[in-house]
């Protein structure tokens, strides 16, 4: 019963098959790989955007701290949500790669709105030299609480970056969770709504540990590989980066993968409606928020689930204090082990 | 016949295995996987030193930046060799890693001398404030041109560090290749000839991507771990390193397989010595450079041959122009391909 | 009527005096000079710290920013007010300076309370390797909006960074205006308040441009000097910045200037109640934030009054718009040019 | 008889008068003060160059660093000579704000040669990704051992950068020396030349510190002015460096003071031809080499010369054991310590 993050399950087994079938003799490294090329052009090709710049690293912190030090100026700023993995979860990683960059958090909560966005963004700019600079926006999608941008509010976001002559970047760690749930193409959850440039994820999503980044200006390509060598992440055997990607992208895994993730997500909110569990959101990826009696958190520990704990007691329906939790579904968890999850949330 | 580098053959197959074992269920991640738990057991067991913190990266890049990171302070400057893989082959990824340190290159050729090591501190220590400060010294064991130090050479070098109270890191891409030649312990190339941290590779030495760092300091191991996450090189599914450098060590396959890379060059040099090419240098470990007249080299590049070419052209024997190559054997390459290339070399 | 900020009127008559004096001959030059032991001496004696580390600058920003560096790891956040200089008036210096450090901002006013750092701290020192560390405290005193800590509220801020391992560092930029309000010993307003290091400004008081920095923990002396001078900022013809420092203790100078820029202060707001004008906030030290009709204030600017609007409108005492602005006095403005603004704020 | 260095000697008069001139009442800060906008003219003026960006700062490392990190991108690497202040002098500054970026040493002495810079750029842009990328070369003028660069020789340096697609700064912190020993203009000096870039230095030569940053390139002038602020580089008192370099300027005084300064070396050469000394180097700007017996430097010292020793003893002509020197003039010395001195030297 592990719901504490999807980056802990194993990884899909056609994707160990690409693995095992990738490791005969000799391939050029350092990205020279041919295999990199053919994910490269599926990329490219997914996201209709012929001219996109595609590179390959093994973690999210990776991909979001070297396309935002690609797009951000050591003096500048970057806009993001007070609860964004760049801000919380990455020891400051951006502010490393960038060279000393600011995150200025755009107030509210993990969704970002157009009208807090443009009004940060108004209060940062106005200091002249004394202040940091405007720099990119960055958006999570989904988001660290599994909340999802439809592309009204993708658009609204980047357009508001686009007056101010800014580039948008999107934390896609779990980019694929959120397409499945909008139904729309990349290239509509993309370039067509403002952004700039992607981190690509897959580590989170049956991946053993690749995410590409995606610049749709592949003007961008060069610096990129630069700061990735400099980064310390161009791996030399690439091939086996490489071979993992294509086959997430072949015969629509990846897909597969986050439908099944948001599906299992899906069954255990369904599932916890009826228990005493109380829903804290609505499940539109792959995370849900809830919050339970303490002793239903103790009994499930004990039964060996596991998953985080927020912080501080909440109240409850009938005065009972209730701890809320975060539990994240990946694409491997069994229908059996979240009904028992359920089952002991009965209470 | 592929003799460009060690970094592009295939990964063993039993490594391939433990990683087909290690895809089972939900493990914790970010390091905290109980199977590396056993590869820091197997490791301080190995190099006698009970203490030692160990960590997992996938890069040598990464091993050797994040280890100097944590040894030199940003106005400090590392003495390495002028042909050392972090002064020529990481795109300043120290320089980087440290916030700007200085490498002050040891005048000399691959392997430093302790008298240019001392003469080089000693000039660049006497600025006060306004030179940088002196930092640890690096070494390279193999070197990149495929020498190995023998013990009292490194006690030597690492006698001089000390005498200005320096520390002594070790690049070890090639430490198992070296190892092997010397015939010696882990412990007494590393801690007992006064080295204070290790990067321990894997990578060119049939694993997927993944090098160990070692502190036999154990104070270092936070730092690093801060500055591994910061620097995006803490995997989130982390046993898939660990499972790695499990199977690398286990049953000495680690030892094994740079036995074989090292025969095998021994075989390339030994046949080599029949044929017009002019070896450079003495077989240490799995690197050697010779030089061929160039219409060689084309009849070896027409067959399909991979390898580096050294700038400028050498003189022969009989005055013809030849042109020196570097060969570097990986533990895969086979005997009909090395015998390969020697009936071709013969002209 | 220059009430812009305290950093634009002229260099106090004997600080010019003493450098015209120290211009003869020649002076070992980057700190060596006899007038900095002289300083050096002084300050401690002052600060009644006979082994505190002190060191000059031309700049607040560095004052702050090397003192910061000093004290903060790259990994590692620091935390500041809202509204602290050094978070939105030095581009980012400290960020810079420190290798990529982060600021977290305490939520609140001008003026940090205990609770809030504490909870700001608590907050951001749980998520292990994944967030920033945990780095010093920086108060400001005066603060930017013309607050002053009293003694108690110094202590219970310092107290709770100790609690917690952490150093705290005061930005002093206007510290003799904070001094000469509480009438304390510098002792009593730094280290007896738990203060470890101390921006000791000037230049907003009269020099031309020169800041101290104090360590109370001499320990840190040798690595300031060093980030002082890769910073650039240590000056060759020192002497010139130590006859400024050197003028400004003599004497009482420094109390003298601090002095008469708080009872400017005082005037200018005593005079502004009799008149259109409404005080936003009681002068505690040299600033005060004032709310005037629109009308008025563009009756002073024509008369070339020079101050900075807030931005937005404020509601009046009548319903009237009204516009607050920011008004600041050195040491150097005269009782005519008060006067004559009270006179103009009246309508 | 201080010949330690030239930026130990008093400021001159003149512009402790304009000091003293500047100091009424309120003036804009931060640069936005009248006399900046004087200076700026006067030395677009005594450029030839219109639409060049000038900026002020206080210190030669300063203007080095901050225009270097202007040209540099923290994967490039900076050309300059193995003795150059950049690389010697400044605790790694231009590393520090260049982000990390890498000082290239081009083999020879104090002056480069074509030869040697393009072979130097050659090796070092063949490493693709892999090495550090090619930034600009960096001159000083005159050098760190006083010589200086014909216009010939400034013209065919920078051609070679300009090749490679290269920019080229030129360290002038004693380019007033350089430019009266040649007798051309500013503009023959610097972008007739190729120069891009300038650090056009007061300090050494009569000033109390204030260094010119020029780029003939206006482009670059806000990214500088965000990395001086950044730096902690812009002074608020901005009026009293304008009023500095407004009175350099005025009257000649600067190339005055530089003329003085090389006539002081001068005679000191001249007179130390009829000693003991040998001279090392003929004086082409204010800087001289001379080898002395150990008993002769003992005679000098005790009478309070002061200058610095080179390491290592030489052999003189009559097989006694020598000591080289370091003897620096700067304008202010007067014929009379010179004298002394060579008398001195006379034995």
């Amino acid at each position: 019963m592990f719901f504490a993050s999807d980056n802990a399950g194993p990884v899909h087994p056609k994707v160990m098959e690409a693995l095992a079938e990738a490791n005969e003799g000799f391939a050029p490294g350092y990205g020279a790989d041919a295999a990199m090329d053919r994910v490269r052009d599926r990329l490219r090709d997914l996201f209709e955007a012929p001219e996109a710049a595609v590179h390959l690293v093994t973690t999210g912190t990776a991909a979001n701290s070297l396309a935002l030090a690609s797009l951000t100026a050591p003096y500048e700023t970057v806009f993001c949500s007070p609860v964004a993995h760049i801000h919380e979860d990455e020891c400051s990683a951006p502010e490393f790669f960038s060279g000393g960059a600011k995150l200025t958090l755009v107030p509210g909560g993990d969704k970002m709105t157009p009208e807090a966005l443009r009004s940060a963004i108004e209060r940062e700019g106005n200091r002249g030299v004394h202040g940091p600079q405007r720099g990119p926006v960055s958006l999570t999608q989904a988001t660290e609480r599994g909340s999802v941008y439809d592309l009204a509010e993708l658009r609204a976001l980047s357009a508001v970056a686009r007056d101010f002559g800014l580039k948008t970047h999107m934390d896609g760690a779990r980019f694929t969770n959120a397409l499945v749930t909008l139904g729309c193409t990349p290239a509509e959850m993309t370039w067509e709504s403002g952004i700039d440039a992607l981190s690509f994820g897959g580590t989170k999503n049956g991946l053993m540990g690749v995410e590409a980044v995606i610049f749709f200006d592949p003007a961008r390509s060069w610096e990129f590989e630069l700061r990735r060598k400099r980064g310390a992440h161009l791996l030399s055997k690439h091939r086996y980066l490489s071979a993992q990607m294509e086959a997430y992208l072949a015969d629509d895994l990846w897909l597969e993968m986050a439908t099944r993730a948001n599906a299992n997500c899906a069954r255990l909110a369904e599932g916890l409606r009826g228990t005493e569990a109380e829903l804290l959101n609505d499940p539109q990826a792959n995370i849900i928020f809830a919050a339970l009696p303490r002793r239903v958190h103790e009994r499930l520990l004990e039964a060996g689930a596991m998953y985080y704990l927020q912080d501080g007691p909440l109240e409850g329906r009938d005065g009972e204090e209730m701890l809320g939790c975060r539990l994240v579904c990946d694409w491997s968890i069994s229908d059996a082990l979240i009904d028992q999850f359920i089952e002991l949330a009965k209470g």
